[in-house]
């Protein structure tokens, strides 16, 4: 059916599923001819398939679950889950193997249900530092309320160095104290402590840790940028959330702030990010929520031409922020706005249409040929979406 | 069933089906030992994994189909046809993804269809350009016509350039005056028009565009090598076929002719590539045909041990030619001979054995130890095949 | 059910399966920093998914099957299993396509059903020759053997040489004068031959061919390493098998030799390697002996908190050694013991506890601070294991 291919046994003990997403995007730019470091750059304008994943999951023995989904977008291999769980314990779900880390309603929320195409300038600072990792992962929840706590290595890329990974410990709490199917308040607490491996590295396998936004996945322009951030004791991160659904309307927000502390008598840095976004669903439909994060729009009528119905509509605007400034360090700081058209033509389908703009840019390493700011840049996206 | 894993719900708005191939190959050459540029190569014998994919389709809603098809070999990702369709027009189908572009009967065709184990020689000019690309393609057919219009952008690879991509536009429209069960003609017409990227790229990630011929999939040996052409201002192609069925009789062949502009005060080229095939069952089915592609025979009575059956048989022979010289620009000019002897176990098993002799050659980089032409060399091919 | 997703047509000619496997490790080792030519060197603790694996087998026409599997682990694509078989005659049935060779029980077994979590010190020898290849495999059995005989190419990857292939040939032949449910006496002898290419390359990618030992699959730590061994003739290898089940009790062990021929003037080599293993399975039953391997147990009784089943709980030990030192060619001896307590949930989830430790060692690359001998290194090894 519409949520893929779905299988169980008579006594429900054993269940599979197979499912799969196709991401199809267009990006073109304009105002995008930049000096970076006296080279000429420009955004890349094409097409790319952004993701390609296959899905398989199911239950075994009624109380062991394993999921595994992997990427093939751009001709590589990227395992995205790929864990086990055991739902046999009264008070909590344990799951064991490669998974998101418990940070950020944002980053946990699916690519498939996302308002944006892509997530937000706050996301710079979460993306290389709380994604999927390899870990064990303890979640519990209640009727307005859920709970996780996790403790990971690293991400799956293999290991060629010969000292300890790097690992971390992260948990997010999130509250509803109101749930009701058209009128929700959302509200969100997560911390997280990352150590470097035995040779430097934080998470991947390059050395460091490096905050960089592209303004979007295709194309090669990064308005602010790092660099490889080495030196790295520890990293220290606290993520707050609040969002509210009425009707056809919602709103929200996250804030991260993370602290860097640093080796070889190098000063703690502290960089913050933060986004605000708002949506109307012109059709009437609301926004899901289900444990602590959003779902995309089911629209009530689907799109027909011989049944006469037209999906949902949804118009969204977002303004981010993040800030790489502190003190002496001036890796950049930047404000973004982005408008979303997005069209859900039945569960499964919809098309996707972004508008993105700088506001404000400071310490760029990208220059106009005149010397002057990147923040006339205009990049527009288009996304077709399949997801199952 | 015969076609794989498949499933419908009972209203059939919604169906699945999960397929595969493996092509296991084995080829072995003669009279192979030659010299490029001083330095001794052979043709490399062995046995490889040609293909080995994974695939996964399926309907939603009835009008919005999904294709999803993944090659494993080499140890390599390869997406393949990776798209949405929307099937809820009256006047055409609209594809949305990674497809075939729209040129060729021959590269059209599925690798489980074709007559022989490699593509012609015209493929030289056909594959670096017409091949699967990121895009839009329009199909619509009629009774005995099909047309496709295409625009698209690069192949799927990750583009780590900052410039803009490449992009191509595309038409092939075919006509069957004739279209039964055991008797048919074909007539086809296709066009493409591309240009390069920013940076100089045409298609892949490699700049500008190499012409070769692969005596094998597995040889590494290149009778025929433009090397990488650079300075391309635009590709323009025009493909012409031809084929008919009588019985147990086919015969055909496709044209297809190649101006590239370049820059920089370069002369423009002119390329060209043929084959003409001819093919007979010595069981008596006939080839299938439908759309404008055609496909392997199905035997009548599957090979059966117990029952006695013998599958189908059949024989076939091509030459073809393809020109890479143009004025003063000599990169080689080839003919070549393939005879074929291919048992169709049943609907999903196929054995192929080839047999590849050069017929002419010009402008090789290729000498013999005696500084002659390579043009003894004989390339024996196994194929073991099972498609669903 | 627990064999994972299976369908079949009523007249049972077509079957498929769909299945997989996720093992996610974590390993910590300790007395573990050693210098290797000078330079600091220590075992990698982390964890790690070291399988995530896709299968899809089935059956078209009754008489023809095709299996097909890829592993995920390190996001890079490993296909293992890969091939065609035509069970249609009486006295063979017919591999074609990517398959293990045949030799060595341990090898041959599944990852799933291995009784400890890495195969053991032998498999130095075993691993870079008679791992999966593309080739034919004839097998046939009666009541109380099995026999095998192959002829094989390369592994899957890409050949870039322009010269031939290495080829291998090789045999299997098991016999169990004993085969009861609780008691079985296993017996086996193998033999390989295999030549390397014209390029020097025995199996993979690489010149020559490298021995060598990693005391985990994370660790990046290798106690015995031959570097690679150039300059090959050939290479014959005998491999002896025995092995005995008596209630929860069993007891077995191989042996390997391998003579490595070499040109140039150079001497041959001789080269040894074994293990004995015992277990226990504290809950009674015994382990499964089907067709010349063992495979993993099955529990009487899942584990249930509701239904108060523990699973079935094993204690095994190994002792296995293996010797690259020949006269004058000095490329270590080793042995070690491993230690493993094995849950197994129920059929398809397993958690497994190992401890390694090296009890003697010669020639070893790695010297401790004060130039000692590598033996005091102790691995602490955990798995997760889902199979289906």
């Amino acid at each position: 059916d519409k949520n893929g291919l779905q299988f169980e046994t008579a006594d429900k003990n054993f269940k599979f599923k197979i499912g799969g997403r196709i991401h199809t995007d267009y990006t073109h730019s304009s105002n995008d001819h930049f000096f970076r470091g006296g080279v000429p750059v420009q955004a890349n304008d094409g097409a790319e398939l952004r993701r390609g994943r296959l899905e398989f999951a199911g239950t075994f023995f009624k109380d062991w679950d394993f999921k595994s989904q992997v990427d093939f977008a751009d001709n590589q291999v990227g395992v995205k889950d790929m864990f086990i769980s055991y739902r046999g314990l009264d008070f909590a779900k344990i799951n064991v193997g490669h998974q998101k880390q418990a940070f950020s309603r944002e980053l946990q929320e699916s690519s498939n249900d996302l308002m944006f195409m892509e997530r937000s300038l706050m996301n710079v600072l979460n993306a290389p530092l709380v994604d999927r990792a390899i870990g064990v992962n303890l979640s519990s929840r209640g009727k307005n309320w859920t709970g996780q706590v996790g403790l990971f290595g690293e991400s799956i890329d293999a290991n060629n160095d010969s000292l300890d990974e790097s690992w971390g410990t992260n948990s997010r709490i999130t509250f509803a104290p109101l749930d009701e199917k058209t009128r929700i308040v959302h509200l969100g607490v997560a911390g997280n402590y990352r150590r470097p491996s035995g040779s430097g590295q934080l998470f991947g396998p390059s050395n460091g840790v490096r905050f960089r936004h592209e303004t979007s996945h295709i194309t090669n322009l990064f308005p602010i940028d790092s660099g490889a951030l080495g030196n790295v004791e520890d990293v220290k991160m606290l993520g707050l959330e609040a969002s509210g659904v009425y009707g056809p309307l919602s709103a929200g927000g996250e804030y991260t702030h993370s602290w860097i502390g640093r080796r070889n008598g190098l000063d703690s840095l502290s960089f913050h990010g933060w986004y605000g976004e708002a949506a109307w669903t012109l059709t009437g439909e609301s926004r899901q929520y289900k444990e602590g994060k959003f779902h995309r729009v089911e629209p009530t009528r689907n799109f027909s031409f011989s049944k006469g119905g037209w999906g949902a509509w949804e118009l969204a605007a977002r303004i981010a922020g993040v800030d790489l400034n502190d003190g002496a360090f001036r890796a950049g700081e930047m404000k973004n706005f982005t408008a979303a058209l997005n069209w859900y033509v039945n569960s499964n389908l919809r098309f996707m249409f972004n508008y993105d703009r700088i506001l404000e840019i400071k310490d760029s390493p990208l220059v106009t040929a005149s010397g002057g700011k990147p923040d006339d840049l205009n990049t527009f996206m288009f996304r077709s979406q399949i997801a199952f």
